[in-house]
């Protein structure tokens, strides 16, 4: 590799474990790693963050010394300028671990974005999504986010909301709260919890007996169930398809994406939901905005790195 | 001024008339100008476009020949590269167009918009929103659009669809359908048909004789109505409160603006739908975004010209 190439580590930090990569400006992974992390709030965990750098950069063939960019991304709430003012999954104090950076790599140019943001940005330049256009990215898991890219840069918002349709409303009749408070919010159906509430649903209409479900986030079991062709189960993922497709139709009209992506622990479930979310898309979407794509994440893991190390090579 | 000042002509294509304005860099309007038209698909419309420029220039005291940047605004959907791909209500030649003033002023940029897109511009720049940050001014007329504005410059989406939130889904259980094929759009509660429709809907439930309307699109007499207290008509503005509530919620948790914006000639009953509104918003937007202000448009016709010329010297 030519060494006058720019390069970056993207640096995905999550509740337990930090992955790494270095990163050319064409998005080639020159090397990655992961470690396990607790809190990160003292000197001592900053020192290892910044040692895992240096590492991943000898990896590489390079001095970390010379990188050009770092960027960062968290599991909170991010605004725009990379202040952090809400994390509540994680023992995290980003002031001084940026702090610690900045001293460590000065010629760096240091990015901070929220981690479902960073997972779109990376779909959008190596994945499922768009590059220089608009792509948002849907993450499906224990909550549901979504990051906006709109020109192919990731955008936080007013108040770092931007992309937080898991309280987008699909379902005016609803009589149960969310956690946030509101009634019908897209969060109380397509995450593992409201897939599993939608499934249960559908057995007590039924009279159905459940299939086993181990614990309220086991989604999987639902999905597995719908596999084999459990009525109930099929139609539950039919609903979480079509909550789905409402709130991708209000984003459409919004912004007017290139592509969606569909991520997220839940995505491993698109093969149950995918056709029920397209179709229905299809039938509530704007006509401009029909053939809009829907497609299911790439990138696995790598996404968040990937688009940590983009936002902080964009920040050049 | 002085003489260095860039300044641009932002030009607002309507169906019956064109408005110009002559504005320097930081908004300060040196002239402006009205002239009506009829379809622009000829050489002759085009040289009349020209002459109102140059005369518009002259009256700035300034050489149309030093003009640095001229923003075109248009009644149609346009993509981010300014090609017109629909244009229902205007006989326009826009590739004649440009042509002509591209030849005419070969050292001013051109940059092309749509007009509620321009508006939210303008609106963002100089009026209620906000000028570096995220806008999004929703107009409420014959028609329900809205232009969105991201770090200051708004944005077409990748089918020219961004903004066309008049298409949200606010109301699934709708049973009438939308001029768009769909049921439950913005638009058919929040347009000016929309508005009556709502005031005829609650005096058919109470019994009610409605108020004389003039003509299909008279919500003014529905705004009066409720104005002097008529129960049936100050529910139904408060509905259509609710109902641009719900999809500016919807907006909120997409791109998190900085503020919105309410303009159109609807906006002009802001009395009497704007606490239901606002009530109604800080029910059903996510925490986040609650104190996120919705106001009145304040440039009124001039928000086009504006945001046109503020698209042309954003290009610069």
């Amino acid at each position: 590799m030519d060494k006058k190439t720019t390069k970056a580590v993207g640096i995905d930090i999550g509740g337990t474990s930090i992955k790494m990569g270095l990163v050319a400006e064409r998005g080639e992974v020159l090397a990655t790693s992961k470690v396990s992390t607790g809190a990160l709030d003292s000197d001592g965990a900053f020192a290892k963050v910044c040692e895992g750098v240096h590492a991943l950069a000898e990896q590489g063939g390079i001095d970390a010394g010379k990188l050009d960019a770092i960027g960062l991304d968290v599991p909170g709430v991010v605004l725009e300028d990379g202040t952090l003012t809400m994390a509540p999954n994680i023992t995290l104090d980003l002031a001084g671990l940026t702090t610690t950076l900045r001293e460590a790599y000065p010629q760096a140019s240091l990015a901070v974005l929220n981690d479902a943001n960073a997972a779109a940005l990376g779909e959008a330049w190596l994945g499922s999504g768009n590059a220089r256009g608009g792509t948002v990215m849907v993450t499906l898991g224990t909550g549901v986010g979504a990051g906006v890219v709109i020109g192919g840069n990731v955008i936080a918002g007013a108040h770092g909301a931007a992309g937080e349709i898991g309280h987008l409303n699909v379902e005016p009749e609803e009589t149960e709260t969310c956690n946030c408070g509101c009634r019908g919010c897209l969060e109380q159906y397509a995450s593992a919890r409201g897939l599993i509430r939608l499934y249960r649903e559908e057995c007590e209409a039924d009279g159905a007996e459940p299939v086993a479900i181990a614990h309220a986030t086991d989604a999987l079991a639902v999905f597995e169930a719908a596999r084999g062709g459990n009525t109930q189960a099929v139609r539950a993922c039919e609903r979480l398809g079509h909550y789905l497709a409402r709130a991708l139709a209000a984003v459409a009209v919004t912004v007017d994406p290139d592509a969606f992506v569909v991520g997220g622990g839940m995505s491993g479930g698109w093969d149950t939901f995918g056709r029920a979310c397209l179709a229905h898309y299809r039938e509530v979407a704007v006509s401009a905005c029909k053939d809009t794509p829907i497609r299911p994440a790439s990138l696995g893991n790598d996404a968040g790195f990937l688009g940590a190390a983009r936002r902080a090579l964009l920040s050049l």
